[in-house]
């Protein structure tokens, strides 16, 4: 099948997909989310997007209704029923479809998939990023269906030309739009702390496994938009766009500085990708 | 009819509506709403509603697929087609149906409605409120359905058997989780501001005007929890709630202080809306 969603039990072609009025992320963005790619229909760190959807969920007080293994098998079927080398796997659960009334109804969690054909992140490609001031709630380690600021971010990337945001909060850098965002000095890798302000990205924490093991000190600590602009490197990093560097903030040249241990982080990490999805022999 | 759904020109009942999977709203819960009630089939306060609606949709650069003038006679016609003395009307616009992507897409916003009977809410009934951190994003003037944590603390609320949620940040007081929130002191009405932290409410605007109108002084200002813990009413309002009182803030006995302000203010709105809506003369 050229694509394929899920809703609450039943299946069909994403664009003949159909979801109840009533449900509740209709009227209060009321669920959670996570993603990842698949290559040669092997879904890419499972466990792990697996493991931060439930707990995204806990933190909300949502109810998913399968086991952690069920919504696997799910996955992993659907993911083997859409042609495509390399695949979006998108899942979200809402908390009910009840009428909308803010307290929590007593109506079971919905669980909604999406599997579609897409583009793994070339590393060669060289990023433009725009800064925009972070007005985010302050909930952002949870991988909401909350994302109205991120959607006006990326929209004035898109009309600015560029690829992607950089929020800050004042003077600190938080993350991206829909990606993490890290830089390097002085031959160390530099991230924000996993708090409040950012998404726990699972290529967040593939890098500073990676950084480790080939030896590049990593140091998680709040970093300035300045110390974003004089950077060895900036990278970006996501679920599919597992190490891609800037060239451009805000129109300003940035990084450049530091491309072996760049391009060691980038091979390394692509490496591990066409390892794990059969792309590649160990 | 019992209720009445629309989407995107469809008419059915709530609970036979279906929408597009692929609707921005469930990826990003991308899309404002505004709400009033109709009573004896009118609906109150539509031109406010209306404006507020229209103001919301442009602050995020979302284009209403109908005139004003349009919106307003579906709304009125739907209206009339519902049983029920006194009826909730609920309207949202949604970006568009496209494919995941954060960036707008060039595709017609959808329009949904949703009527069914309600109850306007009684003076008499004195709220208990709870007090919860404001950790919203910094766009609460604009009505978005971005409302994670609008619902947690509601939730909150009702888990402590309570009505209603007063939002801080820090120190000071903003809003309730579905209402907005004000404090009589000393013989004046004192309400948070219209700025980006608080929804510019309609029940509010109508208790500041009604405050002017009775010779009550009005100041629209900060105010801390302790001075809302010590004022001598404490006002909650909405578009279905005119001028409520509370008697208990996390526990605390409050207000009841100024009875007869307190009373003069919600027999002159009550009066407002009966007379509006064609269920008392002039």
């Amino acid at each position: 099948m050229k694509n394929l969603g899920y809703y609450d039990g039943k299946y069909d072609l994403i664009e003949n997909m159909m979801v109840p009025f009533d449900d509740r992320v209709h009227y209060y963005g009321d669920g959670v989310y996570d993603a990842t790619c698949a290559g040669n229909h092997i879904i890419f760190n499972l466990e792990e997007h697996i493991e931060r959807f439930y707990n995204s969920a806990g933190l909300l007080e949502i109810k998913i209704p399968h086991t952690k293994d069920e919504l696997k098998e799910i996955l992993k079927e659907m993911v083997r029923n859409v042609d495509g080398d390399q695949l979006f796997v998108y899942w979200q659960v809402t908390r009910a479809v009840a009428p909308r009334s803010h307290a929590f109804p007593d109506e079971k969690a919905k669980l909604w998939i999406m599997i579609r054909p897409t583009q793994i992140g070339d590393p060669k490609k060289l990023l433009k990023l725009i800064t925009v001031e972070d007005t985010r709630f302050l909930h952002c380690n949870i991988k909401t269906l909350n994302l109205i600021p991120n959607v006006m971010a990326a929209q004035k990337a898109a009309f600015a030309g560029c690829d992607e945001v950089v929020f800050h909060r004042g003077d600190r850098v938080t993350e991206c739009a829909h990606s993490n965002v890290h830089i390097i000095k002085d031959g160390k890798f530099i991230t924000p702390p996993a708090d409040h302000y950012i998404l726990p990205g699972i290529g967040r924490a593939h890098l500073i496994r990676m950084s480790k093991k080939l030896g590049i000190p990593v140091d998680e600590t709040i970093f300035t938009v300045n110390d974003m602009m004089e950077a060895d490197e900036v990278i970006v990093s996501s679920s599919s766009n597992f190490c891609l560097s800037a060239c451009k903030i805000d129109g300003q040249t940035v990084g450049g500085k530091a491309p072996e241990l760049l391009h060691k982080l980038q091979e390394a990490l692509m490496d591990e990708y066409l390892i794990a999805t059969k792309q590649k022999e160990e």
